[in-house]
């Protein structure tokens, strides 16, 4: 099996375009190739696949064998992918996932995928649809309070949920003790990935996120728009943010006349290899 | 840069065979390669060179850009990579180490490599070399009492430390809790590997490692001879044994004849890339 070995700031995958369908044992082919020790070793399997409506569809596997619905970082990965080894000669891109059709838009420099801007939808500002127990109906800087302390929280949901708590430094907070008594905090009933960000410049912020579920990860391109999001909610930053995360960067825009939020960031192709 | 992607029991490699000294800048090389989210992904860059008076020489860095003095499981991985790809047609082949001439035996199948044979030198039985801070000539069955209670080991040294400790049955230890309290009893003053270990038969045993700075491991192949000498000192296995590690299988021979232990095992490709 030909393969092609990729990464959106360090979340990387198997990007593989020889299948027509998903192939039957996919779950235990996803687990095989992700094993990082006697497999090819990845985050996910991700499927190229054909469409009638769209240019291209994707599907993602991951290294537990689970079908994932979709993943930011993954789809940029595929816009380089089918862009740079010549599947379509277009800036943008039509593809499907298990969430619909998105529309993709491609940076190129010298024929290659630099950047990709994905439209990553409405944010959920609802405190009950996040979900969060609170009586309002919003959830800004509410005060959560955990055995580390108490904790201002901005709440909201990129369709997973999260939430943003602002520090003035990322110093002072320990993100394996506080981000899993934040995660599993009663005021979120299904949990909550929790983004600590330092605000730089109100065009720009670090922040260090511990994923529900998983714990500290790279990059988190939900949680990013859920920042900037926050950060707009808040006042503490515009609704142009460059983002600072530990894999690198992403510049995220919660464009005004459609309510969305749009996530540009780079992808990157490691090596191609024969399974 | 073309590679090969193997694992000896789950302790995998990047093989490299394309230059014909170290390179400069080996240290990042290894560093980028050995990578599990940016790059390649492995726990070691083997380089498999020429030699004037063997066959071949091998050298490995680690993913810290360290390079290691020698490995059981890599070495075996290098003889299946010169014989399957037609480096060599011959069932022994003499490796240079940073440890000296290595002589493998290769037993192969429809031409490939399936299991290997390593020599791994004669065990050090002295206390004070092993090293162990005991006043006797030997550390059989010792008690050594930490925070978890009493343990009876028996120490060897295979070039690096072993404290083997024999149960009646593996569930009863919590490796994760008690390992780092036998790796840095003062008993030990550099410090030691854990081999706990569960016997199935005279010929038979299972163990887990928790490896000196490194934790628990899928494989270690000293260990394993560890635990075999071991064996044959506290009266619990016979020379010729079978051990089970969590990455699969080895068979250990301390030898009689010419008191050398020898390890024999298995080596897989698990893909051919370009990076």
């Amino acid at each position: 099996m030909k393969f092609t070995k990729m990464h959106g700031l360090g979340n990387d995958f198997v990007v593989v375009a020889e299948f027509s369908s998903v192939p039957e044992g996919i779950s235990e082919l996803a687990q095989q190739v992700c094993d990082r020790h006697f497999g090819i070793g990845a985050d996910g399997l991700v499927l190229v696949l054909p469409h009638e409506q769209a240019d291209f569809a994707m599907r993602i596997f991951n290294a537990d064998g689970t079908e994932a619905e979709q993943c930011g970082n993954a789809v940029r990965c595929v816009a380089k992918y089918v862009y740079d080894k010549g599947l379509t000669d277009r800036p943008e891109v039509l593809l499907e996932t298990r969430i619909g059709i998105q529309r993709l838009q491609l940076f190129t420099e010298a024929g290659q995928v630099t950047q990709v801007t994905v439209d990553m939808g409405e944010p959920i500002l609802t405190a009950e649809k996040i979900p969060t127990t609170a009586a309002s109906e919003r959830v800004v800087n509410h005060q959560v309070t955990v055995a580390d302390g108490e904790f201002p929280v901005t709440a909201v949901s990129m369709g997973n949920p999260h939430a943003v708590i602002f520090l003035s430094d990322l110093a002072t907070v320990n993100l394996h003790q506080t981000g899993p008594q934040i995660e599993t905090h009663p005021f979120f009933p299904r949990k909550t990935n929790v983004e600590f960000v330092q605000v730089n410049a109100d065009d720009d912020v670090t922040m260090h996120v511990w994923e529900r579920g998983c714990g500290e990860t790279l990059a988190c391109g939900s949680g990013a728009c859920a920042v900037v999001v926050a950060g707009v909610l808040t006042g503490k930053t515009s609704r142009e943010t460059t983002v600072h995360l530990k894999g690198g960067d992403l510049r995220i825009e919660w464009r005004e006349a459609d309510n969305r939020v749009y996530m540009t960031g780079p992808s990157v192709i490691v090596f191609e290899g024969d399974f």
